[in-house]
């Protein structure tokens, strides 16, 4: 890492290769992640296998399968076997170009299997796999992705999780933070929200809602509460879905916009804890790739709903990333004129170079640094590699373009700055923006500028 | 044509230019165009004037012309006239920079006009057109244009056209394949089917619709039937649609959905053909230009519509192009997910240079090598020319772009592979998703790689 | 500036620079600003204080403000402390990387105050600016920014602005053109123009609102009339408007669909003015930020409904530019069909380097020379100065790419076309497409290769 004193000067000429060594090098906090603790057994993630058999390259596979190879076969198949057809697949019959199968060999190139790679040795990189000692394995993958710790998504209606929580928690590395996702509560899913409270043994009420989710945060000590919004989400409900409440009530209990105003946000409140939001997921429009959770597609999300429900509570921290490329522009203009909206990273369609590329140039010319460009939203570890690989490169040349144009080229941010997308400011971000804790956001301006790599100094240029 | 043997190691310094030299080089087929054979007489539309005087320049031209020409009064003229208009408006009084102004000097620079074109020499231009024998001149536009073959669009219940094909068919070169061009069935427009079904003495039902299309398939041999869509298109039809079909029926016979459902889609099925969507055109927006097909205008299509058909009919194979920029990213979601889907091309308002090197990047990181990156769309033989070699350098860099980005920089595809979205798998793409036409699908993955050029074997980088 | 005399002929290699030179030399018309002259006293937005408070930076800031720093707090403090906070918080605290901040630093580097920003010395910035005499002050600023005139947005229905041209008009810099602000007529406010009619003692009927038309047409001599209209602005009206209509009439007068056709229409008519729309800001989405004129967020336009106003009335010359980047491309399309629809500018939210870099490609590739490729919405005099620079550079880089491209390289404009896109021809784009009027239009595109470079010739290329 280069010594940035307070001393130095940039030019024109070496901001360029400053910035892209300051966003390759800066130390990362991934803000949104399916990992899992190696304490979690099976439901953590890993090794060549996962990685080939994740929901991204299982459905490029079936673009070019032999049809005799129908879903139903496919997934009665062991993971091996699946691995082995996606292998032969994508990387021996055809040239793995695509974004997901370039992820794979970048993973693995940076695990130092390149030979492996070179020889399509399948076997030769499940053997070295099968070597690494658990623990050992994410703390190695953790400092090569240089992530100093990645939020986890963590559902505690979902029993084969829960288990691990309670009666008592499970230890997890310090490199794993938690989320409490309420997918349930955002989707007016009242059902299925009796069915966890029953469970707990808390009334089939709007206090028992919130006790569940006080209890929850409780146990997690989550860095906010998330939901992946159904993809016709609406806030607040549509007047039709308002006029059939009572019906609805007598039957179902309460709806989305209900459960949201009155348990959500006041425990959000309560406990200072933000709302993550993710929108624009068309669940199961392809139920044939259900089985490999691969069968979502993409919908345009009514960014005004999301507008409203900032507007209507103005204490609770808003988090929010779209899946939709053709809703970003809107979205970008909505966080910029919405102070406890927080817009995060490209999330999963979005999540391609060239959407990076062109998310990053758009959000920071409207926003500045007041984003996070990234998150990764893994669900296998060593995605981890790949993800912020390609995306320190796209995010540090798209920064470049931004910053070295003539004429606006005297003034741009010292590096240390470049990395608050990226690193010590998400940190911050995350706080929830209601009362006192907005304060701790604004003392992260302050260390925006000191930062990780030296003292306080908005570089100065030289001019050419 | 460099020799790509199985032995050449291509470095990251090198595999930029190989890539770019193959993708110039390869040879193509055109998926979908409107060019029509000499012995079609007036129907083929070849040369200068044709050229000049094609739909994108007329409306073009309209922009800048003199309010005194009115659309009755230029289209009232001779195509000669129109031609000398379109020239001086603008080739001589304006800069041609245009995308389709463009089009025209490549093509003209592309058969040894350069010196008539820096004259501005439009009789010498013509001259020159004027001494070509037609069937040699064929020959060579599809040899300069590297294409190996083009498919037509046929339409069979237009008269004039269909005298070329019964009582019986005239020659049609080998460089021009058929397709059948259904539109009246996509719009539900059971009036303008039944005139077609008198003329050639068919029972006016859906027995006789269905031997109306097993008939001119069997009189074309088509590669696959065709539509475009009116703007409104969904599939099923809207409750509206339905709940009137009654009443419908009694005057106009079967809507939109029945005829999909129980007249094209059996037949496809028996024929294995696929059926080829065009979305997005909103028919008739300027009846202005009408009079040089050039009154289309650009809607949003509803591409859940798209998904819906594609999973109730799993064994039919589907090809898809949108017109809309703002359905792209949906639409690629979509075929990402739905094994019987295939994209094809950047068509007509998104065939513009700045468009199609967006839709290359994000086509081949969310799809890899499993779409067919182009097709011209010709209606005038020698746009061949300019659109296959603007598409070339266009799609050649975007791949560039695509496979040298460090950090996933070592395992490119082999330069027989790029060509793939140009070429060979194109043929194998056209094959119906049913049965055991899927296994030539299968067979095309090992073709692939084979290529034209030499032996499989995908190239390994050395790491630099 | 370079001679570019008719003798000379550019090279494939010089062409680049040689256009690049040339955008950033020519003398541009800026179509639409806020700029008011100084004779409207405190109208009359410039100086270092403005710039800071300018909306873009005041809702930047409150993205990053602490939270104690509340929108009620801000507003209640003077132009000073508000630009003390801001200076503080996006240019010291943080680094100034958003397109609007940058803007500042050019603005402020053009006017050679380097070195004060590099002390981050707002006092010394002030010191400066308290120096200048005012009416030479905006001279140099028009010099610096190389714009020719700018026209202004003249309010004739807000008092403390109408009160500066009747009984009789300040005197207005020949930097300034008028345009006459219409938007409560497309907004079907019958209310606000009964008032602004019992004001001027006109009859409150459709003839007084046709009157009071001409009157300040008559006042302004303005270049066009323009109107930014409702985010839901449809036409016709809808349905459900227009069945109301006989009720709604009786207490409110006409609807906007009505006022339109009836008054606004006729009058341009009459006048041979055009219609210049601004579509898709969604107002008053964020109150909190109104009291700095922030407050608007951006939505989708019914661009179909563009296209019916123009189809219905054909002699009016419509101007257009739109908010949501989602609808650019269909709207390009829309105007390559419409002769009497003009397209200009990169609007406030898409005024950011790359879209005005994706606009510019798109719209040359689309249109040619024919719109309009910027203008400056400036509302503080200074901000011209980043506005041109920033822009001149994205476009000239944008069209080098247009074409320099192989392999359509052999035709470029020449030079002075380039610069059509930014000046001469945007003054005959203003004039109305009606009767002779049109012949204005059909003139330019001779001056169009005479420039103001030189005489006529369209450069040619020597091959490479």
């Amino acid at each position: 890492m280069r010594n940035t004193g307070s001393q130095e000067v940039l030019t024109p000429e070496t901001v360029g290769p400053a910035l892209l060594e300051d966003v390759r090098d800066v130390e990362v906090i991934d803000v949104h992640t399916h990992l899992l603790p190696p304490s979690h057994g099976k439901l953590m993630l890993w090794g060549i296998d996962e990685l080939l058999t994740y929901h991204y390259l299982v459905s490029e596979y079936f673009m070019v399968a032999p049809a005799e190879i129908t879903h139903e076969l496919f997934f009665a198949k062991t993971k091996l076997e699946q691995s082995d057809l996606v292998w032969q697949g994508l990387f021996v019959e055809r040239s793995p170009i695509s974004e997901a199968c370039q992820g794979v060999i970048t993973t693995l190139q940076r695990l130092g299997l390149e030979r492996q790679v070179a020889d399509r040795d399948l076997r030769g990189i499940r053997a070295w796999f099968a070597q690494q000692s658990l623990d050992e394995h994410v703390e190695n993958i953790f400092r090569l992705a240089k992530v100093r710790y990645a939020v986890m998504t963590n559902i505690p209606y979902v029993e084969e999780e829960a288990q691990h929580w309670q009666p008592e928690a499970k230890p997890v590395t310090s490199r794993l933070r938690k989320a409490l996702r309420i997918d349930n509560f955002l989707k007016g899913d009242w059902a299925s929200i009796c069915e966890a409270l029953k469970k707990e043994g808390l009334d089939e009420t709007m206090d028992g809602a919130k006790e569940y989710l006080r209890k929850w945060a409780g146990i997690y000590k989550p860095e906010y509460m998330m939901a992946s919004t159904p993809h016709d989400w609406r806030y607040p409900e549509p007047a039709a879905a308002a006029s059939m409440k009572p019906l609805v009530k007598a039957y179902a209990g309460f709806g989305a916009s209900e459960l949201l105003e009155e348990a959500v946000v006041p425990v959000c409140e309560e406990l200072s804890l933000p709302i993550a939001l993710k929108l624009g997921a068309w669940r199961g429009m392809s139920p044939d790739l259900d089985p490999c959770c691969g069968g979502d597609g993409v919908a345009s999300a009514d960014v005004a709903s999301l507008q409203a429900l900032c507007a209507k509570f103005p204490k609770v921290k808003f988090l929010v990333t779209v899946l939709s490329r053709a809703n970003q522009h809107e979205l970008t203009v909505v966080c910029q004129k919405t102070r406890n909206l927080h817009l995060y990273g490209c999330w999963w369609y979005c999540n391609n170079p060239s959407i990076i590329e062109e998310l990053t140039k758009m959000r920071t010319e409207m926003l500045g640094t007041a984003y996070t460009a990234q998150h990764s939203d893994c669900r296998v570890l060593e995605q981890l590699l790949y993800k912020w690989d390609h995306s320190r490169q796209i995010i540090g040349e798209a920064l470049v373009i931004c910053l070295t144009g003539p004429p606006w080229i005297c003034f741009p941010l010292s590096p240390p700055c470049a990395c608050a997308l990226l690193s010590a400011p998400s940190e911050e971000r995350l706080a929830p923006h209601s009362r006192g804790a907005q304060t701790r956001l604004a003392a992260a301006a302050g260390r925006l500028l000191r930062g990780i790599h030296g003292p306080v100094s908005c570089k100065r240029l030289r001019r050419p």
